[in-house]
């Protein structure tokens, strides 16, 4: 038997009928003996609720489903593997991670450096290792997936899509995001009360989302108080008729406050048309001040209310990124992540690498690396969700109708699933450890 | 054009592809003339969190979607409509209602005469009827739904199903479920806590589940502190070797402590054998003690535990039920009543009537009440999730196969979408106002 | 220098000024060298929150403050001195553990056995024995600082009271009953809620209590929406004219619906002759049901109203008892902890034993053992607390003037604080160590 | 009768024993009959925890233990009076609003127009005043007051003293204090999560006080994971020995993160030190920046850690202000505000004025407004508190002790209670209503 990569199962790609991936869950035979298994876990990137869940949810799936004793977790992040001892993790350590936001394991951005990561791998005997982050991690390890197929090594490499703006695509939803959407409502409410309690009060609130206004949009509709949201999705401008200034002006004489939601990589192409014509010769820390958004559309629409002429209003700015990205997951999301850890585990124990595991129209499945790395998920601001919430927060739609069409995606098939519960090998798929080894 | 029965358009329902449903949403052509629109809403039955956001919905979806202004609340469930004074609803009164728990319009059980409540509805010159609430309620709305057909009247009637134990069929998952599971977690919390603080103590949870064990499924996986999880659609029994008194024997000898979750419809058969065998000439008040199984059990557990050669245990009991149903709606239950509410609200002023909004397969639709009536939704234990439950607590299953044999449920087609966004009438469907008048 | 008991510093208990306390802080001559100690910590009886915070400083106060290095934590109870293994306890691993409910050393009931403890404390090589708990725990604390001075041991014996229910005397506050009182308001909500969606609901919530109604009194005047509140001190009566029915029918006529909220100690009288002339030949699990004051008043008032020509209701009762004890320490709870705990390592470190350390006038003190245990703490009925929360919920006072006069307390003078901080040998104090040594 | 200033009550200020101020509570002499009063209640300033449930408290204060039925509320701080319109207030309207944040009437900063202000009150029959705000609102108050009195009006002038820093003296402790030091702990949480998952991180909180340190203090005190905690009245600096940077650097290499707590007024010296030779040509918008304490703090950590050499930090900065100020009172807050707004209501009742009602020594009392107008509330860095801190900590204290004899305060007598129940105009007090009347 060997080891199988999930870039082959993808069989009918370009069928009528869309991409299939393989269902995820446990398999009739199983490719690694307990006893041989040297695991490890390796967190990367920013914070997420939840990865302390799927930290814990593999070990204890490993321990408790398989009878997978020896777990390392590699200390920061990648550059963990080669830079610093690994922590042995068992069910008893892990017991109650799952209350605590963070990751036991720490992290970092970058340091992956492929070769060194893959000797340390095979230095330290491990044979399976559980990569946690985002698409960039999930880009390293398909780096490593392919070294170690290279070198004709017998480890299975998976990874778990991690991303609190939920821009990973492919998959329905990233863990933590409800969470997110959860703890966001927090920060609304408290621009919402700080707003209603002055004359022309705005309260604005920055919410993550450098690509994608997932957050943001479901943190709005979720809310019900918020007027305005702002996404990277969907332009707007500032100045005149249909801007920004004009429709705050319009909702404080109507309500006398108002609440902005902002998601941190909306309006960057004004801001950077807006910082080149004003700030040539800006200096560093002005540029930190301008490269936040939140701060920065802040700052404009006070400097418009302060013109002569204008109506006096009171703004306050709240980021509330840190105090969300830090809290331990909801209910919801803690069930989320066990199914991907364990669906996780179960593919790596049957014999499948290169794979990540994701929800895909509400099955568990497992999706070749590149599938999650070569686009985006971005909210379709054409779709029914962003036409609901436009109708929730009476904003106007900023763009014309050209703008829409030149938005508008391609269709896309579908995807559906292949549920093949027979083992891979079976199916004459070239898997690394035979094609090399 | 017409009033359509939803009834009407499961056109394919034993084609191989499985049931269909009409996709929610706006439609090209309205029914209603939003001046001529007198809307009502009701709630009925046990709360939910999430009702105050499906009222808040329905008015502001009809104010600000289509313009109607006029929406009547009828107060304290079905016996309101005759019994009891109305409220007018705007966005205005309704604004931060979804804030709070409960239902700002009242609720009862029972209560239902249709002859009396149509006579109102005629009466009060209502067009549109929104009826919240569970399966008895749905049954209501159907049977209001066929007295206002049988009378000719032009009066669309819509339901927006409510089940905190998510016990209703065709729908993914009932609005509310995602607050109580996360709530409950505070109650499991709890319980572990107070049984990890003494030698061999003992945690009992009751959660809501009459009929079906969802909540304490899910509230289960998501806690992962509980050891075992009792709910209706898996019988165990007490004493013997497989029993639960043998698991929690085990179970404390490891441990030294362990939760138990038990959905209040779990192990009836067995309580009122029991019972019958011991307290034949019970009273009254000794019968109320022993309906509820969380102090049942609670006893039974001292019980067996206080014979001569048991070990001493400390068993502490939490009934968090009122707590849970009480609180406001969590923002995932928040967005998901917006959809609902909304879905509702098109449904209705394109002319439909006789229908539920509900998300069936990830896509909001609307379904004929005589379905989700019909049967009921219960947890599977042949499933995936019901095996992850096992493998999460470790606990037995209780049942020998045979019982598995028995329970397995018929494979059933799968539900489809029938995606069609033109009016009703335009297929030719009968509708009410045609029909009759 | 010699270990100095507290009991000798009230010197002048009778003057007309008071009974003083020795001011709590660090004192300048340090009687224990850090490297001699061997500390052990204790936690008894009921949970309460706040314990691990106590348990956390007392660790890293010794550690940071004096440099001791060697602390025990003695597992659950009394009988973990002589029945089981002790856990080494320092700042590393005490770290987190304020932020989880419960006590990480465990807890029990009973099991003092003065004579095995001591001899357990003089096996272990412990000088220094930190004991935390309710009254029969400080009492048994007492014996075991009597038994140490008889056999003439260099160990000091501190206590740090514990009780949710606030029912310890001379000091201002016992720690968690802030948190208690909050935790206290989710199910008053939820009671709130609960019985206002229904026509004449009642929402009855029974919180702790035994003896004193302190708990009940502060969460009914924090909240603003209990109609009713009922406590150990305060008397009350069911039928008749300014009985219990009497009020419930007339805010039931006002309003609608109300909230009882129960002290667990309340009524206990009327309870016990009720239960003598009703069920005079009850079974055990009868019994049981009827010891619960709140499952017992709630059937009283369910059979009164269901009597024929009166008005129908809905009870809903909420017993959030452990949940309450389970949850962590809030914030200014916390900052009591630490105040208490680093006060008594400072009064140890110092060569005081036979003590408490407790808030006093808005000061720390250190308070011999006798005083908290001889008496208990009542909610004054005659005083102004009780007045406000009389006006607040608009209940009758159910009591007759003379009975007023009975309860009268009498007057004390008032305590005061004897503040000195020169070492207890100086004053010419008899030192255990000395005494006897 | 006549209504009294209470600044005339201070009879024995230069006694030994201290200031005296009456105590609070009903009077057996009841100045106004309740059919005359026309109250009226106004908010100013920045939000507070509690402001609701003082609103509520007088409104019912004033109902139901007065009979007192006319209370309007002035909206939008004292601009109010003049500018807009007033709400009715009663009972009902303000039933739930202590379970909301903000203030329900709205506020302003600035706007005092004391004549305009009191012509305002004769015109509209005014003849009780409440004003809720901070030390410029009390001394507005005081202008309002001795206007009325030099025109002679029977109008009583009362104060609740706001300030969610805690920086008025006199009084024990401000409403809304402990609701602030709860809910900073969740960003102190957020920020020792953030810093523990990364190597070398840094967490950086900034939290309410620009002139007095307690919030920052206390939340310290309560969290536990806090390392430093700067505070406008305990002065740091940055580079150097016993600098701020060689702490971070020592506390880096030992703990491997930390987190900072700094109080926004803190160090606004180094801050505008730093500021002139560093930015003298600076702009507006950099200005802006720099005056944030946080990100200056911020800014300046980054800056010495990026020079070559230092070891490579994270930092995440983190702002609550507005979440904290946001949210509704806790249950300790609500009870003290009840206790507040029903001594202010007795009080008036009785006919003082030029009052606010505050907590003394534990005791609810009647102070004069230009007592707690004339100073501030400080931390005392040579107090316990402080030490305890620093013990907590384990940071350096940053000053030398030369800098401690000079910040030693200059020790005042206690103030004490004076209990006289007897109405004012018996003490042969000047009322305002006699003299000018």
């Amino acid at each position: 038997m060997t080891l199988s990569s999930i870039l082959q199962v993808v069989v009918h790609k370009d069928s009528p009928r869309g991409v299939h991936f393989r269902r995820a869950g446990p398999r009739q035979r199983v490719y690694f003996e307990a006893d041989d298994v040297q695991a490890c876990i390796v967190t990367c990137g920013g914070l997420c609720p939840g990865l302390n869940t799927v930290i814990r949810e593999i070990v204890c799936g490993l321990y408790h489903m398989y009878g997978v004793k020896r777990v390392l977790g590699i200390n920061g992040g990648y550059r963990g593997f080669y830079a610093r001892n690994t922590v042995p993790l068992d069910p008893k350590i892990v017991n109650d991670i799952h209350k605590r936001g963070g990751t036991i394991l720490g992290t970092s951005r970058g340091g992956h450096d492929t070769k060194k990561i893959v000797d340390s791998i095979q230095d330290r005997g491990i044979n399976q290792v559980y990569i946690i982050g985002g698409d960039g991690t999930q880009r390293g390890a398909s780096l490593i997936f392919e070294e170690v197929r290279r070198r004709g090594l017998k480890v299975a490499v998976a990874g778990i899509p991690k991303t609190i703006d939920n821009d990973i695509p492919v998959i329905d939803k990233s863990f933590g995001f409800d969470t997110a959407v959860e703890e966001a409502q927090r920060a609304i409410n408290a621009a919402h009360v700080e707003a209603e309690s002055v004359e022309n009060g705005i309260g604005v609130v920055k919410l993550m989302g450098r690509n994608s206004g997932f957050i943001a949009m479901y943190a709005t509709l979720a809310s019900r108080d918020v007027d305005c949201c702002l996404i990277p999705e969907s332009p707007f401008y500032l100045e005149g008729a249909g801007g920004l200034f004009e429709y705050i002006e319009k909702r404080l004489k109507e309500n006398g406050h108002m609440v902005i939601v902002i998601a941190e990589g909306a309006g960057q192409e004004l801001m950077s048309q807006n910082n080149q014509s004003l700030d040539n010769g800006k200096d560093a820390s002005g540029n930190k001040l301008f490269q936040d958004v939140g701060l920065w559309i802040s700052q404009k629409i006070k400097d418009h209310f302060s013109q002569r002429g204008k109506m006096g209003i009171t703004l306050k700015y709240i980021d509330p990124t840190y105090m969300i990205r830090a809290i331990p997951s909801i209910a919801s999301d803690n069930v989320y992540c066990t199914l991907l850890a364990q669906s996780c585990v179960h593919g790596t124990m049957a014999g499948y690498t290169g794979f990540t595991s994701g929800l895909v129209n509400g099955r568990q499945t497992y999706i070749p690396f590149y599938r999650i790395t070569e686009k985006q998920n971005n909210v379709v601001i054409t779709d029914r969700m962003w036409a609901r919430l436009l109708s929730s927060t009476n904003q106007p739609s900023f763009w014309s109708p050209k703008d829409v069409i030149e938005d508008k995606r391609e269709e896309e098939p579908p995807t559906e699933l292949l549920d093949d519960p027979s083992c891979c090998a079976e199916n004459g798929l070239v898997g690394i450890g035979k094609g090399t080894g």
